[in-house]
């Protein structure tokens, strides 16, 4: 049994948690590739994808887990909806529920909105992004991917490369992989790293090739290409020149080194195709085939509880 | 049997359907308060969910009550369409029901448009809502409400408050409510009142505090915040001043009072938020669950008769 | 076996291929003619309906077709996409097919692009549609409703009249029933028809009441709207007054006719609703029903080849 009721973000799991939601994505993922990938476990369970922001990668990757687990799935989008009409989002949120919904998978753009509604609804959430803050299924199927490439994390050098300031996608990791026991850099130019985290226990670099130097799993973050307007600090092409890779820059390393990148990748600005395409290095694919089976896990687990 | 192939206006139905439709609705709540909340009543009926006005909350309702009967499922939405190419409300039901489906759940800007198309096509039509003009499951869910939280419908005194000049779920509560025996006040301001209503039988008041002491179940209508601009009377700020709810209110009074909305709530505006969620008075969660119940019902009785 | 792995055009396809289809599609249209319309035939398999351009209706026909296939079905569509964020096609589409999908449906407004894809990835791509290029089971529908309505294809007398220049809908026709020992000939203003029509081997001409008078099938494409300005030739008014088709121009001739549209219809413009109601001539809904049993038969055939 998991130690919540939710999964809000990676900051309330234990390591116990991590793992056992592992070895049942393990299994999950086993179905996966089998000839009949569908398991009946969440048969008479009715889960609501609640998009507040758009996104179309993880919906489906949610939404696919769910028909997997035979659950019945219904999506509410924000941009056809009673939202518009000045709804808050906890009576938007009850109303569904009083359909007889039992799950909540809900991405908002405000970063808290999952927590907030977690302690007035009486359904399990499942924080499928929150603003800048978390998003914990992404970080729980990077972790996965590394303990599938590498054996296990715990021990394991792992940079986060990229935009670090606005990434939800870099503060669940982190706290992911410490939980796990890898070791963990931050890699970035100084306007994308915040002051804080440091505090979280990372190491901080600015160059990106001591940190593919140092590292065992470099983690790409994408570049929100909207950030680096011609007024900031780096622009796109000072981005792209001083934190940009290329495989070329992996073959010059003297050790194997694991390319990750959460998508949608920018071909050309933090990835070059040669990088981004190498299968010697990168398990960008087998991320996107874990998330599935990693969010079955979760919504297994969390179903069970109720 | 219902006395009508399609259910497009509660001015259609006699009050034997009405009962009916509340009998059949008793059964399938049983149904939802059971941890296998499916029934197989309309396998191998597919139904089209055609929305030409966009309507989270209906479509929501409407789909799972289709899911909770195992009818195939399929949604049109009028924004991404032919319609838009400029097609004919005809052209595109007929193409729709060439593709074998049963039964359509149409919501339409155009008062009428259910009625234009039920005389044309060999399938059943539910109007999930025709401009200001009838939306007939609301009022069903509505009724079967009141007589689920006050036992029986005949003999209760309803206020209607709000805006009955544009509300469709106002003349649908009208016919329903009479037909069933209720007796019914309409409460707001005189510009918001159209004048052939008291050919309908019901009582006109103008004065919020009245109606709320007159009635038994007050029924609260959304405000739609466009109708109350500065130039109109009243405008948003004079409307919650003389008309909107609070829960002093409801208190003050000296009987039981039953509290209900459609919904979305506009917080502040027609109820404040002690009085829409006060678990005293208000049964608005309640209307909402009822909502799949009672549409389950109705698509279970026209496809009976197919 | 169909000699393809993918459907991308009519172009690749033997005429064996086409049979095969059709022949699959009669049975399809027998289940779909029965109380239950479902086979379990594609139970297991995962598809996902890519459209990067907006189709209610084929989408609609595809999507009911794979549901009365038993196929899990997902939709993606490139409005909420990652696609706006600047991700490759390709990389779109490894992502979809990472998370276990097995057939790809995919409409895109640039040429090629199914065709481009079907070389990079494992699955099989079926086109829905690609710019002006070709839409391929909207030729084989159209094929099978002619066999349907005059028991065979061959031998027979084929006009397509309308904007073939900006036409799949007219490409894929041509190679369709030209493949099937049709003949055919396109009719429209001559700036509407492309020079190297005539290298199909069809018949061109510039006078409807000509084709008319030729031909024991006309198939009447959707004008679109767009291409009709006042600065081209010719204007709207000038098309319907030249190239509109009424049902007195039908009754007039001496012989029988069969009329079809892919439809949406302009009312008015290419046809007159009299035309397009007339049971004598018009088979356009059966175009529609057919449609989905032709889509049955296209994705049970591919997926049989997985």
């Amino acid at each position: 049994m998991l130690s919540t009721r939710h999964l809000l973000g990676i900051k309330d799991l234990t390591e116990a948690d991590i793992q056992l939601i592992f070895q049942t994505a393990d299994e999950f993922k086993e179905v996966l590739n089998r000839p009949i990938k569908k398991v009946p476990s969440l048969r008479d369970v009715t889960i609501a994808n609640v998009f507040f922001e758009n996104s179309t990668r993880t919906r489906l990757s949610f939404e696919l887990a769910e028909k997997r687990l035979s659950a019945d799935v219904v999506n509410f989008s924000s941009s056809s909806s009673s939202v518009k009409k000045g709804e808050t989002l906890l009576d938007t949120v009850n109303n569904i529920l009083a359909m007889k919904v039992d799950l909540i998978v809900m991405r908002h753009s405000s970063p808290g909105a999952p927590h907030y509604l977690s302690s007035r609804i009486p359904a399990s959430v499942v924080n499928a992004g929150d603003g800048t803050h978390e998003h914990p299924t992404q970080a729980l199927l990077d972790a996965f991917s590394i303990r599938e490439k590498l054996g296990d994390v715990a021990g394991k050098k792992v940079a986060i490369i990229g935009d670090i300031l606005h990434s939800r996608v870099a503060l669940s990791n982190i706290f992911c992989l410490k939980k796990l026991g890898a070791e963990v850099m931050v890699c970035g130019p100084s306007t994308l790293i915040p002051r804080y985290i440091r505090e979280l226990g990372v190491i901080v670099s600015h160059d990106v090739r001591q940190a593919l130097q140092w590292c065992d799993v470099a983690n790409v973050l994408r570049i929100q290409l909207e950030r680096l307007q011609v007024k900031y600090f780096p622009s796109l092409r000072e981005y792209s020149l001083y934190y940009g890779i290329n495989k070329a820059m992996l073959n010059e390393l003297d050790k194997p080194i694991v390319l990750m990148h959460p998508g949608p990748i920018n071909r050309g600005v933090e990835l070059s195709s040669d990088a981004a395409d190498s299968s010697e290095h990168s398990i960008i694919l087998n991320q996107v085939e874990n998330g599935v089976a990693t969010r079955m896990a979760v919504l297994y687990l969390l179903a069970a509880q109720q």
